[in-house]
């Protein structure tokens, strides 16, 4: 087995036990990938205060350096656990295990793990999501699918974030649908700005969608 | 010696073996670092065109797939080769010596390396280069220096391209410039936007100084 096979099973085994830990406690986690950039952070403080009272949520963020990003959530009275990886690429289960033991999200709730920015390694690590998202901004050009096949074949959800440069960008939501259609037949989609709020009604039902049900 | 340390001192020999390579051909080689949809292939494109007649680029193209960027680039008449990473993050050393076979650029002139889009892993693999080159939009958040230092620290120049989105993103281009200073202090910089030309000037000139002297 090579030195990667033998680090994804690793990893793997570890995903187990944290999947069932999460499942004991009948929550959900939401995976969030995308380029260094591209608006997760935001999203995710739009969403929080937007969901605040309906929908319960916890975050876990990964950074190579920094404290920055759990500090903007918490400003939003969302519990947050900051993961830096220094050198590393992405986050991995066993920092998810230190993460989960530190945050303990409430039982029922949803869990939302932004990954460290980064189109390439994330997509090959477990940590034991119930669904991945790959927040992609129209800044980034509508070839990225195509170009960054691995993270987008493992998505659930595509979300084109900053439509509202849309007028000021050449990127053709069509044709960046079409190549994530090619890789991923049957990815879900959505077209939004976490900045303008434009959009934001169908990833709340979407998130709603992700919530647990007992039993 | 840790898995990861022989994997960099085995790209590093294999580095210095193509740095002698390139030695001997008088070429000067840049490597050309970003997020995904950075403008990278936008800047190769219009530099290309700019310089034609006066500088002599030719252009290895680093991609996990598609051989887009490279025909993007033979369209303005400049020599590329297109290497595909696969699941791979980064461009390395061994590949550099097999696109340098079949690129064979020429004596004196300057070989522009566009690297896999990744804000991370590429920094820690030398691939024989004259200057490190990081490009950032404006789009990215002007915190990014602060979250991915190992890229901003290796650096010789940051461009922060997209200049023409200043006015529609929340984007304080001194703070930005303030964190690169603190991770690197002395990187050199560059405000310029690809698509609208602004700021190009000042780039071509700084790429004249990379262009080998005989001697």
């Amino acid at each position: 087995m090579s030195l990667e096979a033998r680090l994804l099973s690793k990893n793997d085994e570890l995903a187990e036990t944290n999947r069932r830990w999460l499942a004991e406690r009948n929550i959900s986690a939401v995976n969030l990938m995308s380029s260094p950039g591209a608006g997760k952070t935001t999203l995710l403080e739009r969403t929080i205060r937007g969901l605040a009272g309906e929908l319960p949520i916890s975050v876990i963020e990964g950074d190579q350096e920094t404290r920055r990003d759990a500090e903007r959530i918490r400003t939003t009275g969302c519990s947050a656990v900051q993961i830096n990886t220094g050198a590393g690429c992405h986050l991995d289960a066993d920092m998810l295990t230190t993460g989960l033991a530190t945050l303990d999200p409430p039982a029922g709730s949803v869990l939302m793990i932004e990954n460290v920015g980064n189109l390439v390694c994330p997509a090959l690590f477990d940590l034991s999501e119930a669904s991945r998202v790959v927040v992609m901004s129209v800044t980034e050009g509508d070839d990225k699918p195509l170009k960054y096949p691995h993270m987008f074949r493992t998505a659930d959800l595509l979300i084109l974030n900053k439509t509202d440069l849309l007028p000021y960008v050449d990127f053709d939501s069509g044709r960046c649908l079409g190549y994530a259609e090619q890789i991923n037949p049957g990815l879900e989609t959505l077209q939004l700005s976490a900045t303008s709020g434009e959009g934001l009604t169908s990833w709340y039902a979407w998130l709603h969608v992700q919530l647990p049900t007992d039993g």
